[in-house]
């Protein structure tokens, strides 16, 4: 079994790859990182890309802690381990342009070790794009190259994880998908894959790889379209409910406020600005409204 | 003792008052008014004030609402009652001037009946005020007048739901409080506060009057006073605090989304626009820093 120290490692040259990738992409802003260190044990490197030519404020973080599991934490998962080890890279981008569209990228490998002898680690992890706009045509794509690289590790991956993106990502206030979803797992195993640890550590760096393979296309197909006041003002309003997803609902996100964690980093995923537009209605025919429509669970986007 | 009937009443002439009120201040914008049926029982009167001269937007919530308790609401309360009755008014007034504060204020009342006999009814609410900056002398008077009001019931309440309002309106991961605080009240029945129903209920319109004697005042002091493109930009930045707390901590938002209540009314309380600026710095000396030094529990605005 491959050990933490190179899983932690792999990620670090993911979270390399990926920052290289987004610059090219972006063609003028540049990561600026800050080395952060955790009182108890690791730390992390955060890389902030602002003001772009596309990227309007992006995070590429890498962590990899370690130290006592907090008596909370214990009973929440029900363990008697007294030890930790997490890593992962973790990745929001916001672009400037309505066309483009937001997406999170997060792979992450959990361990918990104590006198139990009990074999408590998994990797968790997802990519799921946040359309301002739904473009089907983008949809197709970026779920198909999902579900390649599921379909190259166990053949009922893309569908299982693609449902569980479609559970988890939904404003249950508003009755709306964050976004066309993408795949989403957590406690990968080999109970629960039947793959072995290479393998399932091998899918892990394989979804990290694939954020390349889709979201400079993204970025290339739209970044050239123009839009209007009115499409801006619908980009901010859609980033809104980014907020109220990541505030009211997302696991990782409460997990890092409840826990102390280092704050800056946990919310590099909220938005530069969002806008909060009294009881909007979209007009009958309108893209509004099409995408809104496209904001649901279930949606086959590979058949 | 009064009846819900009346209490209703009441509070829709406090609405009606404070609409006024503020129509007057603002000098420019108007009131729009929707009214909305619960499914059931009840409804309420949602009015927004949007685009004014000084009001960028904010809302002068009332409704009345009756039914049967959800479950978890029994649980919670650990009764067994089948009906409520829960009355009130809300109102948040986010300005579009950086030196005008953030206001909100909320009266309400609260009943279940059944079986056991059981007298469980309540009032709750306070006012409290978030400053984009602090202005002391602003501070100063808003404390005061709210003692004003609290000294004509209760020689104990000012500091007892001044304290309750630090602790609750404090951001936690931030380890900031929301705005200067003010008062925060609940369960008040003649046993936690030794006086009568009627003495209770007249201390609510009491705090619900005190609005209009303090709101008005701050925008006038403010509303002429020159700002620039960095103010403006640190005003956006302490929405966006604003949003944090009310999504991630506060109970009147997380109640409402999760008992499926009216939701453009529940989140007329976010803001127009909130920026979230990477791992903002306030510069040694400036007014920035003056007012985040400002943003701690216990600061007595009264002595």
């Amino acid at each position: 079994m491959i050990t933490k120290e190179k899983i932690a490692e792999a990620y670090q040259l993911i979270q390399d790859e990926i920052c290289t990738g987004l610059e090219i992409s972006d063609g003028s802003a540049k990561f600026q990182e800050e080395l952060w260190q955790r009182n108890g044990g690791g730390g992390g490197r955060t890389r902030i890309i602002q003001s772009g030519s596309v990227i309007e404020k992006g995070g590429v973080n890498f962590s990899a802690v370690y130290g006592k599991l907090p008596e909370n934490i214990k009973k929440a998962f029900g363990v008697t381990e007294d030890d930790f080890f997490a890593t992962g890279v973790s990745i929001v981008i916001h672009p400037n342009h309505p066309w483009v569209p937001i997406i999170h990228m997060n792979i992450r490998y959990f361990e918990m070790t104590g006198e139990s002898g009990k074999d408590l680690r998994w990797f968790g992890g997802g990519i799921d794009l946040t359309p301002h706009y739904v473009i089907e045509d983008d949809a197709r794509f970026f779920h198909s190259a999902l579900k390649q690289t599921c379909d190259r590790f166990q053949s009922e991956f893309y569908t299982k994880f693609k449902n569980w993106a479609d559970d988890y990502f939904f404003i249950k206030h508003r009755g709306e998908t964050r976004g066309i979803g993408g795949i989403f797992y957590d406690r990968l195993n080999p109970q629960t894959t039947g793959l072995d640890w290479d393998d399932i550590f091998e899918f892990s760096l394989a979804v990290g790889r694939t954020f390349l393979s889709v979201y400079p296309e993204l970025i290339r197909r739209n970044r050239n379209k123009s839009f209007n006041d009115e499409q801006k003002k619908w980009q901010m309003q859609r980033r809104s409910r980014y907020v109220e997803f990541n505030l009211v609902y997302d696991a990782g996100t409460k997990f890092g406020l409840e826990t102390n964690g280092r704050i800056e980093s946990i919310l590099m995923s909220l938005p530069p600005q969002a806008n909060w537009i009294y009881d909007f209605k979209a007009s009958i025919g309108s893209e509004e409204e099409k995408t809104l429509k496209l904001l649901k669970k279930e949606i086959n986007w590979v058949s």
